[in-house]
């Protein structure tokens, strides 16, 4: 019995510095875990904003180049549109000086707007190039004012936790712009949202997940020539991305599981009162660097 | 010495179970390490194109709109150009017509091409709205015969890499369309190559990082204003995401570390005998739902 009086607290001890290290090995890991998701969980941060080309991670295949893919397509004759010298400087110029007008504008009118010219430049965006020719683009346009007041209501209850979370740090300069950023009348007033969903993956004949290439940069792709069809039309519109509101508007909107939404665009025409910042763009030295 | 003898075993099994526990836990941590990193490593995984919207994680701050953050800045009248409602539909008509034109060209004669149409297309490329109007883009123009030979050798390089990888899976076709895909022969014809880069940060005045939100979506936008630019100016491209090249190319034009490649856009005429897939876009019903 002495002895082993003896041997027991080495024993303990032995056994107290095991338990020791097993549990700070648990607790580091719940920290590491702690330190990954807590900025998922910060209110402002939009999930359905993280890139989906991450899926193409998860195929064995990529290709760098954006069409032709498939080598049984066949290859045909090219013929180009050709204009002189002097006219291609002119078309270039006017475009230009067209798209320079444009701004975002977060004022819109409630006037009609012909449905023909909104299929036209959603037509023209479906023109953009995407990874593989997979064209992984839905553009919902809503119309009816009872679905539109339902997004505003989606967006705005967001953004009013959004606005009121971030309060906290920045409360004064917040309360100045709350009127501006936090309700957004024009969800009501443009007579078209139109709501760009990215389709992340698609689906073979076979039943299994097409990888959609560098979804995301094909969807935005299309977007810029969408603002660019637009602004040819006299429509004006404001880019945004609403935080959060993703899932909700894509479930509101009867959007499948493989869609996210990119961007929502407001689109009309700018009220008669509208405002907008006085901002200036970088000169073309501060964007261009020739070699 | 009897009780000692009697009670090791019991000793040498508490701590075996312990220590087995421990090589357990270490293993596992490193299987998970391992799957995270595994897809990282594969030769056809643009480190490059990672979303730079994560930056946006990092920082306590967020917008969902796009412009006018700073809320110094003077509101001012918004005039809008207006046109009737036939001319309306007729423009964005016509716009449908000339963009649809648009194909992805990879035979790009070498004629001369006036700069001051390449400057037009990216000052209209620079009309783009971007996160918060930090405008987080940079258009690198090479004209140099040289340059554009060590882009093209960088590029071939890493793509041989790419198909020869990849041909263990699939070589029969590859082989069928290794000349195609593999050798860029437009890298050295083409006049011009806009290299377009994403600014994942900025600098603020005190020198700390500031965020650029959804750069990559930005930058995209960005570029689909550019390829409709190019369009209506007769230029041809082809949409290319070069595959592990991007820090390569970045040290080669000498572009800070802040700047990832996004897009190489060859620019030229497209060759007498320029093939193009015979390629069809979805129509309208499957791009677009009204509701």
């Amino acid at each position: 019995m002495a002895l082993f009086s003896s041997l027991t607290p080495v024993l303990v001890a032995i056994i107290c510095v095991l338990i020791g290290v097993i549990l700070k090995k648990t607790n580091a890991e719940k920290e590491k875990h702690e330190t990954k998701s807590k900025p998922l969980s910060r209110p402002w941060v939009d999930e359905d904003l993280k890139d989906g080309t991450d899926h193409h991670l998860e195929e064995e295949e990529a290709d760098e180049e954006w069409q032709g893919l498939d080598e049984k397509v066949a290859h045909v004759p090219f013929f180009a549109e050709r204009y002189p010298e002097d006219e291609m400087i002119k078309r270039s110029k006017m475009f230009y000086e067209l798209l320079n007008k444009r701004r975002s504008v977060r004022f819109l009118s409630d006037e009609p707007v012909p449905r023909e010219v909104i299929d036209n430049v959603i037509r023209t965006a479906g023109t953009s190039p995407s990874g593989a020719h997979t064209e992984p683009w839905t553009f919902v346009v809503v119309q009816d004012p009872y679905l539109k007041h339902k997004i505003r209501e989606i967006v705005e209850e967001e953004e009013e936790i959004n606005y009121k979370k971030r309060m906290g740090d920045r409360w004064v300069n917040d309360l100045k712009r709350l009127r501006t950023n936090w309700i957004k009348e024009y969800l009501d007033t443009a007579p078209y949202l139109i709501l760009i969903f990215k389709q992340v993956y698609g689906r073979l004949p076979n039943g299994k997940k097409k990888t959609h290439y560098y979804n995301e940069i094909s969807v935005s792709i299309a977007c810029g020539i969408l603002l660019a069809a637009l602004q040819n039309a006299g429509l004006y519109t404001v880019t945004s991305t609403p935080l959060n509101c993703g899932p909700q508007l894509r479930v509101l909107l009867q959007r499948p599981a493989n869609e996210k939404l990119l961007l929502l665009l407001p689109v009309g025409y700018p009220k008669k009162d509208a405002t907008v910042p006085a901002l200036t763009r970088k000169p073309l030295e501060d964007i261009m660097v020739v070699m």
